[in-house]
C-alpha cells in the first residue's frame, strides 16, 4: 500500500448509492483519504444498510436514494446497472444544483447513453469505472485499499462538463487510483476482453462442472487445484451484476466471443488431429502475454488475498 | 504448514528424472521430511542441472538417465510425458532389482500404457499425480511445501505390485500430500475437467488477445485485473509439458470440450436474445460450486502466493 495522500476535503457529502462491496470500498477509501466530509449510505435492501450502520462505515444511512441525495454534492452510483434508470428517475427531482453524479459499472456506454435525459440542469454527469473488485458481495467485504494502484476510468462525452471530470480525478487519485479517460465503447471493447469474457467463460465452465453426475463432481471439487478453483472464484461473482454486465455490452461481448470460439476451435482441431507443434507455437506466445502482465504490474492480489 | 511428519529412511537413493519446477519441489520435500537417503538430480538440459547444482538441490546430478538410476531404488519420472518412452528405453537395463519407478504426470491412461513392456521383471511401476504445481518453470521456482494439504493421485492396475503401492503412498503422506487410488481413466475424466480444460481455454483466451491489433492488446493487459490476469497465470505455463498433456489426453478433452462449447453456445444465445432471466438462474447455480471449493479447502494459495 503506497500512503494516501491527504489534502482538503473535495466534497461535502458524498451519497453511495448501492452498497454492496463496492459501494461500501469506495466508501472506506474516502474516509481514508479524508476526502469528503461526510457519506450517505443507501441501498434498497434495509439488510444491507443495517450492516453497514453495524460497521460504521458511513455518517448517515438511508434506503430510499431521493433522500439520500438530497444534500450531497456528491453522487455515486454503484448499485447494478438495470438500477440505474429507476435510481434516476427517482433521484432527478432532488439533485442539489452543483452536483456531480458517477457510477462505478463495468460498462460504459449504454450508462453514458442511459444518463442522458435523467440528470437534470445544473448537475454534472461523469461515467466512471474503477478496474477492481472481488467476488465477495456485501459491504462487509469491503476494503480500504481496493483502489490503491488500480486504474479508473472515467468516460467523458462532448457534452460532459470538464470541471467535473476534474475534480473526480481529483478526487479518485487521494484514494490511490490512476485515473484515465477513454472513449465509452472503446471502454467497452476492452473490457469485453480483460473481464467481460473472462467472466462469461468462467460461469460455462463452472455450469459445465455443475452438470456432471454428483460423484464426479464432488471429485471436481475435491482436485479443483489444477485450474478449475480460479474459475469458480469469478463465476462466483455477483449474478445480478454480471446479468447486467452482458446484457448491456452485448455487442462488444458477442464479437469477442465470437473471435474466441474460432480461436478455441483451431485449438480443438490441432488436439483432435496430434498436431502438437501448433499446440507448442501458441503456448509460447501466450506465455510472453503472461510475462507483460507481471511487469504492466497488473499482478497484485486483492488486499485481502483475491481480487478479480 | 502443517507439521510434517519424521521417521525412518523410506528409500536409499531417489533419482528423479526431469528436473523442473515439480521433479525439484519433490526433491526439497523429500529432503524436508528426510524420507530419502540421497537424491539424485537428473535432466537432460545441462543448464537446469547446473542451476540444481548451484542451489544445492540433490546429492548427485547427472544428464544421462541411464547413469542416474543405476543405484536408485526410486526413480521419479518429473519429466514432459513425450519423454517418458525414450527415458524408458533408456533405463531399462539399468534400473535395480527391486527399485520402484513412478511417475508425477498429469496424464495417466496413457502413460500406464506408455510403460507397458518398457518395465523389467522385478521392477515395480506405479503411475502418480501430485495436484499442484506452478506455472513458473525451472528449478529454482520449487518449493518444498508445494505437496502440503494437496491431493496426489496413484492409478495402480491389476497388475501393480501393491507393496510398491503402499510404499510410495507413505513416502508422499510424509511429504504432506492426502495420497488416494483412482483408475486411470477415470483419474483422466476428472482432470479434463478440472485441469486441462481450464488450461486449454486460457491458452486460447490469451491467444485470442494476443491477436488483437497492438494499440488494443497494450490496454488489454493494462487492464487485465478484471479477471483476464488470472487466465494468463494458467496460460503461462510450460508449453511443452502442457502440449503433452493435451494430446495424451485427447478423448476425455475433446468430449468435455465439447460439452463446453454448447453451454457456451447456450450463454452466447442468452445474451443475444436478452433473456436476463437464464444467465441470473446459472450465475446463482455457480456461485454454489464456489462455496463447495471453499468448504473442500481447495482455496489455498501456493506457497509463494500463486499455485495451479
Amino acid at each position: 500500500m503506497t500512503p494516501v495522500e491527504t489534502g482538503p476535503i473535495l466534497f461535502e457529502r458524498a451519497a453511495i448509492i448501492g452498497f454492496g462491496n463496492l459501494g461500501s470500498s469506495v466508501a472506506r477509501a474516502l474516509r481514508k483519504a479524508a476526502a469528503v466530509r461526510d457519506i450517505t449510505a443507501c441501498d434498497a435492501d434495509g439488510d444491507v444498510v443495517s450492516k453497514a450502520r453495524e460497521l460504521d462505515l458511513a455518517d448517515d444511512y438511508e434506503t430510499d436514494a431521493a433522500r439520500a441525495v438530497r444534500d450531497a454534492d456528491l453522487v455515486i452510483l454503484a448499485a447494478p446497472i438495470s438500477a440505474y434508470g429507476p435510481i434516476l428517475k427517482k433521484i432527478k427531482a432532488k439533485l442539489m444544483p452543483g452536483a456531480i453524479v458517477t457510477d462505478v459499472g463495468s460498462v460504459k456506454a449504454a450508462v453514458v447513453e442511459l444518463a442522458e435525459g435523467k440528470i437534470p440542469e445544473g448537475v454534472s454527469f461523469v461515467a466512471g469505472h474503477p478496474i477492481a473488485g472481488s467476488e465477495k458481495s456485501g459491504p462487509e467485504h469491503g476494503h480500504p485499499d481496493l483502489f490503491d494502484g488500480r486504474y479508473w476510468i472515467l468516460t467523458p462525452t462532448e457534452e460532459t462538463d470538464p470541471v467535473a471530470v476534474t475534480r473526480l480525478t481529483v478526487l479518485w487519485e487521494r484514494c490511490g487510483a490512476i485515473v484515465e479517460q477513454m472513449d465509452a465503447a472503446y471502454h467497452d471493447r476492452v473490457l469485453a476482453m480483460t473481464s467481460h469474457l473472462p467472466h462469461l467463460i468462467a460461469y460455462s465452465i463452472v455450469g459445465t462442472a455443475f452438470d456432471l453426475e454428483s460423484s464426479e463432481q464432488q471429485d471436481v471439487i475435491r482436485f479443483s487445484a489444477g485450474g478449475f478453483r480460479d474459475f469458480t472464484r469469478l463465476a462466483g461473482s455477483d449474478p445480478i451484476m454480471w446479468r447486467d454486465v452482458f446484457l448491456n455490452n452485448r455487442e462488444a461481448i458477442l464479437e469477442i466471443l465470437q473471435r474466441f470460439g474460432e480461436d478455441l476451435s483451431y485449438l480443438q482441431r490441432a488436439i483432435r488431429w496430434g498436431e502438437g507443434d501448433k499446440l507448442e507455437a501458441l503456448f509460447s506466445q501466450t506465455r510472453e502475454v503472461r510475462r507483460e502482465v507481471i511487469e504492466a504490474k497488473q499482478e497484485k492480489p486483492y488486499p485481502e488475498g483475491e481480487a478479480d
